[in-house]
């Protein structure tokens, strides 16, 4: 963010309070409108001082796009002309992976782009996003989820790139990059949320208090947010709606201002989270009235309410009977406009959109081949009796499961599809859905991908969520007939009340839902290869699946291309290479089992010990890789210099495949008590068959520092532990180096490793 | 504590670095003796500078107890006569539910006093184990502990009083009342333990990380321990092993210092817990040798380290290179010193004990009684269909389970027969081990009840470990001969390798361990009554059970008289009334479920609510109890006067019995986020059928207070529901009263509720 112009600082000495207060109020756009049209008689009454941000203009999937579109045009030119001082709106849509946005690309969930371990990837994802947006005339998308889940109960675990504050903070910055662009003027607003330690929420319960230190908030809780404003530059911030230690986050001034502003010098603006501020007053019960949310919200520093007017609009009473100061309303209004003055807001043809041509090409055929690639980067293959790949000429395959044929089923929360209330509301619309819903499935994926001789037989066994065993022998019937058996099973995401994860879908249990695993073991006692592709959202405990099957594959929610993306990977189009950015516990007793917790907290239980099944970082290929020859230099770091860790990896197999090399380090001996590793680098890289490239990841001290008794940020002395590996507990390679002496941190110049593959 | 006297003054300034350091240590008594006695050439190189501490004297169930005791006068002889100060050791012992030693009486353990929600019950424990510590020559006990169970996996659940910080602190007074005694110089210096925030590690996992801020920890974690300090008086304090935030506790200044010395006046000794400063270096890894971690530990607040001769011996060397001023050393031997004078250990009478007269009489009648009366009072009845009481004169009782007929599994984990490896050990010992084991059996409880006509059947039906069903038959046919089943099943605890609960025994299951639900849907098919009991540790889940047997007796680890208190409370002769102390969760998967949760974190998971199956505070009585009338004055609050609660409650049921009235509050709306409600005040009551009693509770403000955002311990004006009930979610009447104005607490008067019955 740049410094205030001169139009912004004119436009604020005009304003009266009440229009500042409007700048830092939302509409939802469904507000605004008569049987479907825009209405200038709402508009009047709710717009006449203007207003801050426009809520989801296009994201109602029942909506028409062109005409949401237009819609935006018509209340810009209202605002624009028809109040006092013509200040556009932002408008702010959501796009966790892809605008929500009927007809637009549904790229893989969150939680699958965490498991490409490719910020590339996620950077053209969200270039692509803001292209589309900001021709659709958005300019803020409420995204990306910086939070760290720790507990796989919580339905929210796939909107994150997992559970490593490192892997995270490197896939929020490319998200942020890509969706931001170079110049705000044709960029899209970035929200980087939910501020702060959302993913540690009492018993995996959404909303529920986080019980955490500062130093660990700091270390691991905070450093994506940290990354995201020092290094990517975002510009905007979402509160988190529960409480750490008493205190609401959104009437948190340590946090929002603090931290965010003081520390780290962030200059955007500050959303809240839908209704987080009136929660103030009738969920966390620190407000007596809308009013006093208002205050706490905004003092603490939540610049604008979201998603529509309700305890903001009583500033302008708490100003005027002297509870809340004008500069504290001047300096948010100030920000509010400073975005919108670098959004290219002021500037008429800025605004407005051609609504015909951008709706044509919502989902091009270069968006799907990249939703392709990022779903096939995606897939982790958990296991594999050799089974994988399968070969196209196989006679006869049995596609079982309730994710088979599903389309939508595909698609994470926050998809356009994420909110139709069920599939029963599409009854009779088929015909509308089929030109809405371009998702393949995965059936269609390997009907697609086979030979023409291959018989693919279909049923789908089971639901996901009921009990009934109805459609078991059906499925028996039919996987009786076939050679292999293709089970696609999981959670689905996102479609009220029926969903298994998502927002408000927390779980008690992590195996499989309702009765499928017990089909798997019907399945299984016809003894034929079973792969299980898995659809789902969060860790599942997957301990019988794991020994008693051919091969899992983990799909998370794919996207629309998720189908052939699944039936690339299966029948060796693709090689698997994607990465568990979490841990998958082997009971949900033993949570949590996230990897870089400290060595003390490993201790054993009766039934099992305290460790994953598929650690952090794990997942097969289809061909093999060797790690020699690590080098570290200097062995004794005595200055800010890195240090520079060397090895060669080469593709021992006999095809191409990706290999994602993982840097650990441990701290031996500390002032405090350490993380047992800690990931400090990663890099996916493409060998050939029998290729051998050289890796060198420079390591900055930054990098090992720590929050000391006295919360100093500082490298300690003494030696460290380097640990090279294709997951977090397999590890290739290792060795040491020595810090000579303390430096104290004062200013972060690395937030991450450098990489170089030669 | 009082004041430092002159000959702790004179002693000190007389004292060689060697002789102050001896002080802070402890030497195990077997290592001062050669084929089981004394050894003064083992002593001469051990205790050649005196000594702080002898560990465990009397608690070895192999040895002698006589012969222990008698090791003790040698041992205070040698430090009396043979060293040059001639200043004797403290003796400590474990005496969490009866002093750890062979033949001493074993009452209930902790959950189950906490179930008694009886203070008065408690002090009468630990006077009588006072008494017979004292007698023996046992200076300090290694009780109460003071932890707050939130995660029931955790092991040393069952050591606790349960989850709720005002209850266990009213336990905790009255533990270290009666165990220090009016007068230190017939006392037993009590053991505050583990310092702090134990119950909530990682996972369940012993030794885990605790994570929590510092508001939650002064108001939940700390509360019992100030209490202790600054009401109850006690002397010693003992550190957890674990960190919070990275801190190790016994190296963390800011608890054992900052809090405890500064804040609260501490005067008495802080002890390592056992191995806890070595575990700085090689658990923690925040020292590189012992010698830093003596440092660490000693420059922290740590007095003694306990058990054994180990890194506070490098102290010596410490001081001499300067790394540590000898001022600290000499402010911990002054405090252990103190102590010692106020023991009286400096008058040769009072450290030489008569060991012939005190081991005939360990477990007299009248402690046997007292252990059968708590142990009465603290079963909780959790279901009853109607089918109990019994009758004594029911035809035929089959008695079932893998806890009916054993004895030590009556006992909890720091019992005496906890440290006995294995019951194969036992074997060929059976006489040795009838004159030691006097405890009552459930079988052998039931077999004392009932008349001489009723035929009582057994058969062990399974394990609680191994999951062999070959006894299934067996029980079938027993049970298919009986009127009525008594099933009773749990857990055991504390023996070594085959524990399910207590220490180090943690679970990620909560069930029934092995097949013991699986037997009880066999015996449900014979269409009979079945009463389930209980003996276990932990909050189990009872989802099962509670819909399918007709009654439920949580009898937890009961102590020696438990199989008669099991029979009393079976047949009517005690008409249960304990509650319970912790939630018992639906599920493994929705913990934690402590009832005092802040109100947002209730939210539902897909499976089922977030809600206990039985909440702190249940528990069923053979009659009925109704509440009325309830006044409240003032109802405007101005000054620091406590309210009044007032109301009527009245046995309506046709036998005696007691009710536990308990009274809860709600801030309705306060600056930070507040539980949903807190228990402030509760009551034990006897009535007779028929009888009614008007109780009193006086509440005091210093009751409402909470750390506010500046953490100044303040009462906030506004208004407070009163919420009185027979559980925490039976709340019978409720009210309001308001807080007119803010008052900061700068001194407590007053830790607890006054209560008067008339």
């Amino acid at each position: 963010m740049g410094k205030t112009s001169e139009l912004v600082r004119d436009l604020l000495s005009r304003m009266t309070l009440e229009e500042k207060v409007a700048q830092l109020c939302a509409v939802h756009s469904n507000r605004l409108t008569e049987n479907g049209k825009f209405s200038p008689t709402k508009a009047r009454e709710l717009l006449k001082n203007g207003i801050g941000q426009i809520t989801r203009l296009v994201g109602d999937p029942e909506a028409d796009p062109r005409q949401a579109v237009e819609l935006g045009n018509e209340i810009q030119r209202f605002l624009r002309e028809e109040t006092r001082l013509g200040i556009p709106a932002m408008i702010h849509e959501e796009c966790l992976s892809g605008l929500m946005m009927r007809g637009a690309t549904v790229f893989p969930q969150a939680i699958a782009l965490g498991s490409t371990f490719s910020p590339e990837l996620v950077e053209r994802m969200t270039t692509t996003i803001r292209k589309k947006m900001r021709a659709l005339g958005v300019h803020q998308g409420l995204a990306p989820v910086l939070d760290i889940p720790r507990d796989p109960r919580w339905g929210r675990t796939e909107e994150t790139f997992g559970e490593d504050p490192y892997l995270v903070s490197r896939m929020g910055a490319a998200y942020i990059r890509g969706l931001q662009g170079e110049d705000l003027r044709q960029g899209v607003v970035a929200t980087a949320k939910h501020f702060t330690a959302y993913g540690i929420s009492e018993g995996g319960r959404n909303l529920g208090p986080a019980r955490v230190g500062e130093r660990e908030l700091r270390e691991v809780f905070l450093f994506p947010f940290e990354v995201a404003v020092r290094e990517a530059g975002v510009c905007s911030i979402m509160n988190a709606y529960h409480d750490i230690d008493g205190v609401p986050c959104a009437a948190s001034y340590f946090l929002l201002t603090r931290i965010l502003r003081e520390e780290w010098g962030f200059e955007g603006i500050v959303v809240s989270d839908y209704n987080a501020v009136r929660m103030l007053e009738n969920f966390h019960r620190v407000a007596r009235d809308a009013k006093e949310a208002a205050i706490k919200a905004l003092q603490a520093g939540i610049d604008i309410e979201l998603p529509d007017i309700d305890c903001y609009q009583f500033i302008v009473d708490a100003v005027r009977e002297g509870m809340l100061s004008e500069k504290v309303v001047d300096e948010a209004v100030r920000r509010v406009l400073n975005v919108k003055f670098e959004l290219g807001l002021f500037e008429e043809e800025m605004v407005t959109v051609q609504s015909e041509k951008v709706v044509q090409v919502l989902d091009t055929e270069e968006e799907r081949a990249l939703a392709r690639e990022i779903a096939c980067a995606s897939m982790v293959l958990l296991r594999n009796d050799g089974v994988l790949p399968l070969s196209k000429d196989v006679k006869s395959i049995a596609v079982i499961g309730p994710n088979a044929a599903e389309k939508i089923n595909l698609h994470g929360d926050y998809s356009y599809s994420a909110h139709i209330p069920s599939v029963q509301a599409w009854k009779g619309k088929e015909a509308v859905w089929k030109e809405w819903v371009k998702t393949v499935s995965v059936l269609e994926g390997i009907k697609n991908k086979v030979s023409p001789q291959t018989e693919v037989l279909y049923a789908r066994g089971c639901d996901l969520g009921d009990d009934s065993r109805d459609g078991f022998q059906e499925a028996l019937n039919v996987a009786q007939q076939a050679e292999v058996i293709i089970a696609v099973m999981g959670e689905r995401s996102g479609l009220f009340k029926q969903s298994i994860s998502g927002e408000g879908s927390d779980r008690t249990e992590l195996t499989l839902p309702g009765v499928q695993r017990e089909l798997l073991r019907e399945l299984k006692k016809l003894e034929k290869p079973i792969v299980l592709v898995l659809v789902n959202g969060r860790p599942l405990e997957l301990g019988w699946e794991a020994e008693n099957l051919s091969a899992i594959l983990e799909a998370w929610y794919p996207g629309e291309e998720g189908g052939n993306a699944v039936a690339d990977v299966l029948f060796g189009d693709y090689n698997p290479a994607g990465r568990l950015p979490i841990s998958f516990p082997k009971k949900v007793g033993q949570i949590p089992v996230y990897y870089n917790r400290k060595s003390t907290a490993f201790s054993e239980y009766i039934e099992t010990d305290a460790r994953a099944l598929f650690p952090f970082g794990y997942g097969l290929s289809y061909t093999r890789f060797e790690y020699q020859d690590l080098q570290i230099q200097p062995d004794r770091v005595t200055s800010l210099e890195g240090v520079k860790i060397r090895f060669r990896v080469k593709n021992t197999g006999r095809i191409a495949g990706d290999e994602v090399v993982q840097l650990y380090i441990r701290d031996v001996v500390s002032s405090l008590v350490r993380p047992s590793k800690e990931l400090k680098g990663f890099k996916r890289i493409h060998l050939e068959a029998g290729e051998e490239r050289t890796v060198t990841f420079t390591l900055y001290p930054e990098q090992l520092a720590f929050y000391d008794e006295h919360m100093r940020f500082v490298v300690e002395p003494g030696v460290f532990e380097v640990l090279v590996g294709a997951s977090s507990e397999d590890i290739k390679l290792q060795g040491t180096f020595e810090v000579v002496r303390e430096q104290v941190i004062t200013k972060y110049r690395h937030f991450a490793s450098k990489v170089e593959v030669l």
